[in-house]
């Protein structure tokens, strides 16, 4: 098992830190699992405290045992609850925090309220902003966390054809893909920063599962199960004549890769084709832009521009209310970062971004779409989920 | 696919209802998708707001479609934001909300503070101990749900011993186990209700994975895959003489059944068959007061009694710093429902309640354990897990 080194701890500790530095914040208590394991290397339940200089101190609820084995700092404080974890900073030589930022995009607020009363003298800030913007640039590190996710996307997408045959079900396609992923290595979930964000392993949507309606906050839709847990794959046979979409997340050491491929079940009619081929064209015109200053909101506007000279307008990126403001994505520990190809994210890309670009487009028989997953670089994307585009045929 | 039945969710806000009138509360705000779920029928994003009489009024981001195929509720209000929440709900003729009751256990701070700015004159109260109590009687329809989730347990626990053979890892037999149980119809995700609670579906863990120490807020260990996801099943290959412990959690329509079998690979020493036959007269005297007035913290006491007579003592329900202090809990929507067997719950047990006991004993090579999910009736409580309890030779 790879621990998180200690450069890399230190890397992200002092890019943390400088923000911190210019906005007056004394310290950051990280709480959540992912930013516990990017800052800490590990995701012990308790309160990771950095202080705006010197080394994090770690209060651990359980298990202080594990995090001494497995994070590089050396400050870990046992503590049964967070009643005493004022006098445990200080006792760390951590005091004085007048200012104190919070994960408060994703802490609950029964726990928010607790923490006013444990610390009467503090006031806590927002941290939210200034931790996903330190997480958006990944290192070489992360990078190959991800490549490793994006190698069983490559591999699992290849089995596809053997198990969407006649007479199987959407479900019987994702159970076989799902066992396979983990059998590989997959981390078992995928994390997502926004409340109610759930997505299993992503999407097997046959046919007209592609565009039905959905409360997932991408584009592609499912029928689901039950409307319980409208996610994932239904109970419907795929029929020839049909795409089947399969829009899939790997994770293996928290990170995660994400991918699109659409599939032919027999022969779908020309306009699928040719929607595709627009949109094959449409993410080559939008490669070209993935380098470092070009504006997120640019890459959108390109997008949008170009599906308004075509037919596919109206079906581009979901239909009716489903439909998403958005062509691609930031991802890494989870699958929801900074940045956002939208129409107001007027942020310029950098290199050591990863991102998702996902344009998709919905038929009654289907939906056309393909999504890569890139590290962007001085030079311009790496593709991390390489592996054919077209649309990919399945003898049905 | 089954929707949820109208008498179904009439009962469950009739219960809300009477509780909102003795406390005074105008309406609750429900957002978090398993409460959504067990109030409206769907799970789409939005605000459902359930005033303290007459039938709720569902705000509906993405997607109203999909609200108005699934609710059994006639007022869905289609909203791009919640910007006009105050409006659209006097519209519809809920206005003068003077105390409002949220999720506050669940709900983010950043969601909340919106909601204060949209909503300036009305006092927001925590509502989630009102929604977690109303949520632990379970309906028969609920239960028939549970039962499907358990019978899933059942056939894929038979399977176990034909992949945990020599030369087999711990991710291999889950890997297996969980594509499995995808297959028969597994809603493909556990919810939770507490904060950073991950579970995937549930853990493989064999010999001393079992006690490894963890963040879980559970009894058993796992090393997992990495130290960012700590949990499932690791790569370490099984041996002779340990015990496999198998803590699976299966869902089917958004409920979930939660069981514990005790697998032995080969021979595993006379002090665990000792330990686990001692779980077994543990699991008999418990389930004699699994009945209506039973308070779960004398259920806790008995256990820790009887343990403490024992040389278990300092190894039941986990080892070191990732000890647990209850023996069991409930569970429905979430794994993590109320009520709680543990030393401070003097609540009683009610018909309807649906739980899940677990007493578990650590060792070096493994854990041992039993765990059942129980429905309480009048008459003493269902398993809706029967299956034999006995450790489960594997010849090895």
């Amino acid at each position: 098992m790879d621990l998180l080194p200690r450069t890399e701890a230190s890397a992200r500790l002092e890019r943390l830190q400088a923000r911190m530095q210019e906005l007056s914040v004394d310290a950051v208590f990280v709480q959540q699992n992912a930013d516990l394991y990017y800052f800490s290397g590990t995701v012990q339940a308790g309160l990771l405290c950095i202080p705006a200089s010197g080394e994090p101190v770690y209060l651990v609820q359980k298990s202080a045992a594990r995090a001494r084995m497995e994070s590089p700092w050396e400050r870990v404080v046992a503590a049964t609850s967070l009643k005493k974890a004022e006098r445990l900073l200080a006792d760390s030589g951590v005091s004085q925090l007048a200012v104190v930022g919070l994960e408060l995009d994703v802490l609950p607020v029964g726990h928010f309220l607790r923490l006013k009363e444990l610390f009467p003298h503090t006031r806590f800030v927002d941290a939210s902003d200034m931790i996903r913007k330190v997480r958006t640039i990944k290192s070489t590190y992360e990078v190959e966390q991800t490549r490793r996710a994006a190698s069983f996307l490559r591999e699992v997408f290849g089995e596809i054809p053997r198990w969407a045959v006649p007479g199987a079900t959407e479900l019987e396609v994702a159970a076989r893909l799902e066992g396979f992923l983990r059998h590989l290595g997959h981390q078992g979930l995928i994390r997502a920063r926004g409340f109610n964000f759930e997505i299993g392993y992503g999407a097997i949507s046959a046919g007209p599962s592609a565009g039905y309606p959905t409360c997932f906050p991408g584009p592609v839709g499912s029928l689901g199960l039950y409307p319980s847990v409208p996610i994932g794959a239904s109970r419907r046979p795929l029929q020839r004549g049909q795409t089947l979409m399969a829009d899939i997340v790997a994770g293996f050491g928290g990170y995660v890769a994400d991918m699109t491929r659409t599939f032919e079940l027999g022969r779908v009619n020309e306009e699928m084709h040719r929607a595709h081929r627009f949109l094959l064209e449409l993410m080559r015109a939008v490669e070209e832009m993935l380098k470092p200053g070009t504006l997120c909101s640019d890459i959108y506007r390109e997008a949008m521009t170009r599906v308004q000279e075509t037919p596919y307008a109206p079906a581009f990126m979901g239909v009716g209310d489903s439909r998403v403001r958005f062509v691609g994505h930031g991802l890494g520990l989870e699958i929801d970062e900074l940045p956002v190809f939208a129409a107001n994210h007027d942020v310029p890309l950098e290199a050591g971004m990863m991102i998702a670009l996902e344009p998709k487009i919905f038929f009654p028989d289907g939906g056309v779409g393909i999504e890569n997953t890139y590290w962007i670089t001085e030079d311009g994307p790496e593709n991390l989920t390489h592996y054919p585009e077209q649309m990919i045929p399945i003898a049905f």
